[in-house]
């Protein structure tokens, strides 16, 4: 575990899966390729716990200002002209930069299933989509037949439940949503706790933070989870403990939008499984989890004056088992069985060396410019720069700024 | 300025200067080399305002303990041990990475000034070193005579007067070196401020602020600035505005130690001239310019709970002209006469597109993979992965690997 188990070997891959991870062996099988990845690493893809892959067309549109005036003036207005077609691109744009920076799964919540659906298996992506209830534009009916129709679907897309907000649904749709994941013993997700307005908000309608009114619909009674989680009292906390729930932190965007910084410390103490998210380009503006790396332990330090706290280690699980975990991925780990959801690092660039210690190597030093390839479910999609996605990368890019001036 | 004036254009380049910027014209004169951009961008080099280079050896070595425990058990007793041409090795690597970072000019303090001289003018980079004045180990003297050796030897070396800290000095050498500074008519530099404990300390001992403390000695006479300046009252910044002192924030580094974060937005308000520094490895631990522009935005952001703090154009300004400005550098704008110290941008990348605004898209979502080439005076050192700079790369890690097992 001191440093992750970090050894000179090989790792075989067949049809989607791992097969073998060791040190060298003879073997009568033939591969199709045979990689010689020299002396840098092969670890397990990163796992990008909450985004939305279609706001990418908001990058660099709607910056400097507050959370919900960003929401209300900039976000909602614009997102109620999107096609589906519109999404779609949106979200292949997404898909591309997480290969870049060896994200081989995301947690997307958007308006539009069906655009990510189709955006992922257009390009072989991994995508675990999370239902968005809401009271304007999707319904719980909606959310129930994506579950059913996405956990069967294809290996590379399953579905969970979920609502966006608190706020932005009548109590009366938060127990359909409970009654739902009732029904199926499913786990639930939405934000929460992200902004201190929102909790102060929730405390005057109900007389319960956030967390405590949801955990009092029922929403929690089969697990799940929440993302942001920013103001969270302790007993917030301890209810997390308690029902066992998973906590996603994303904290390039919570610093962003000046919604403060979350007591990661506090929930590691707790053992709380804490995973890491970019949450959309609207407001981090990238999608990469270095950055976010690098973030959730430098402002834990900071937070707790203490610059032991939270250390690379625990980064690292963050970034990839626990996201697998929340998430009930077969990945996050290199061992036979699991998912080929693999990365190489480049270990032979500046900020990489010396080696005194891998791990925080990638956590403190580490860049989207060591990613040297990104494998999702057995097949290579991003290798020395180039995309293996089935289309041209610059034609994609015409194409949305076209429909980005459309929308503006 | 709304847009930093993107055009589409040329830049010439004769010798070590810009000789031309400007819409597409006819030309007489025969280049080496024409370099068709397409459409990425020609953007000043960012000037590393405050780093310590040869400190790379202690990547990853010394991490998750606080500042003075840090220097005092970790830092200090490994560098009693270094050789001139440990330094000068590990200066190497740095000017690497900042290379690969877009960086163009390293303001930089350190034990050995010949090591880092040697390594930036074998490797063809601009550096602008501080004296380092301590009680341990660099003398007045010392300082002078670089001071005098180092402004005439290559345009592309000069010396700026300066000492470690107020905590590392006594009072005596404090004044001995605002003395020469007032034989030379000269700026003096130093860490100052950076965590509260040296704040109190300070106080103590002699009833100011290490700000104050230093202007009451006469340090300030002729300007200059300070890194860090996590801890300043209002009082310490009226008088780094009223002495026209530049401040180089350090933000990684700050969060990293848990020492705080800089209050820059009341820096701007007093329009106090803000640069930008990765500090050295052993605190950050990468020296990339996009982390730090992004930290310093998002930092300022949470700190004054206003997500309009700090926008883009002004942190691109810390990034490159301020900088400029205060090392009393001929570069950081885009302008016939000007050093050229240049970069290309890739705009290619999905984590800068769509292009809705390609100043926010570089400060928020930059990254070190978008830098094409890196240019210091005249010179491309740095282009598509490669560096020309003289030495095989992978033997300098070599050699480095040797030093540092032998160092621990």
């Amino acid at each position: 575990m001191k440093d992750f188990d970090i050894f000179l070997g090989e790792v075989w891959v067949e049809d989607n899966k791992i097969s073998y991870v060791g040190k060298y062996k003879e073997h009568d099988c033939l591969f199709d390729r045979e990689i010689d990845v020299q002396k840098n690493l092969i670890m397990p893809g990163f796992i990008n716990a909450h985004t939305h892959s279609g706001m990418t067309f908001l990058r660099s549109i709607a910056d400097d200002m507050p959370l919900q005036q960003w929401l209300n003036e900039k976000v909602f207005p614009i997102e109620t002209k999107l096609s589906e077609e519109d999404i779609y691109y949106f979200s292949k744009l997404a898909i591309l930069e997480y290969l870049t920076s060896g994200i081989t799964t995301n947690f997307d919540m958007y308006l539009n299933p069906e655009a990510i659906v189709k955006a992922s298996l257009d390009m072989k992506y991994r995508t675990v989509l999370c239902g968005a209830v809401n009271d304007f534009c999707l319904s719980v009916e909606d959310v129930e037949r994506c579950f059913n129709e996405y956990n069967q679907e294809n290996s590379l897309i399953s579905y969970v439940l979920g609502f966006s907000h608190e706020y932005t649904n009548s109590k009366e749709k938060i127990q359909q949503v409970a009654a739902l994941s009732h029904k199926y013993k499913a786990t639930v997700y939405t934000h929460l706790s992200e902004t201190e307005y929102e909790v102060n908000t929730c405390k005057e309608k109900t007389g319960r933070s956030p967390v405590e009114y949801l955990c009092d619909l029922g929403v929690y009674d089969y697990g799940g989870g929440a993302f942001h989680c920013v103001h969270m009292s302790e007993h917030d906390l301890d209810l997390f403990k308690e029902k066992h729930l998973n906590i996603v932190t994303n904290p390039a965007s919570n610093l962003k939008l000046a919604s403060g910084i979350a007591p990661i410390q506090a929930m590691l103490q707790r053992n709380i499984n804490v995973c890491l998210g970019t949450d959309g380009a609207a407001s981090n503006n990238c999608l990469d989890m270095f950055r976010e790396m690098f973030l959730v332990t430098g402002l834990a330090k900071y937070k707790n004056c203490d610059a032991s706290a939270v250390d690379a280690y625990e980064v690292l699980k963050m970034a990839t088992v626990n996201g697998a975990k929340a998430l009930n991925l077969n990945c996050g780990v290199l061992e036979a069985g699991k998912l080929a959801d693999l990365i190489i690092l480049d270990l032979y660039q500046p900020n990489m060396q010396p080696m005194n210690n891998i791990a925080k190597n990638i956590v403190y030093s580490g860049s989207k410019s060591n990613v040297k390839c990104t494998m999702v479910n057995g097949e290579i999609l991003y290798e020395d720069g180039h995309f293996y996605v089935g289309f041209e990368i610059e034609a994609l890019y015409d194409e949305i700024q076209k429909r980005v001036e459309r929308l503006k």
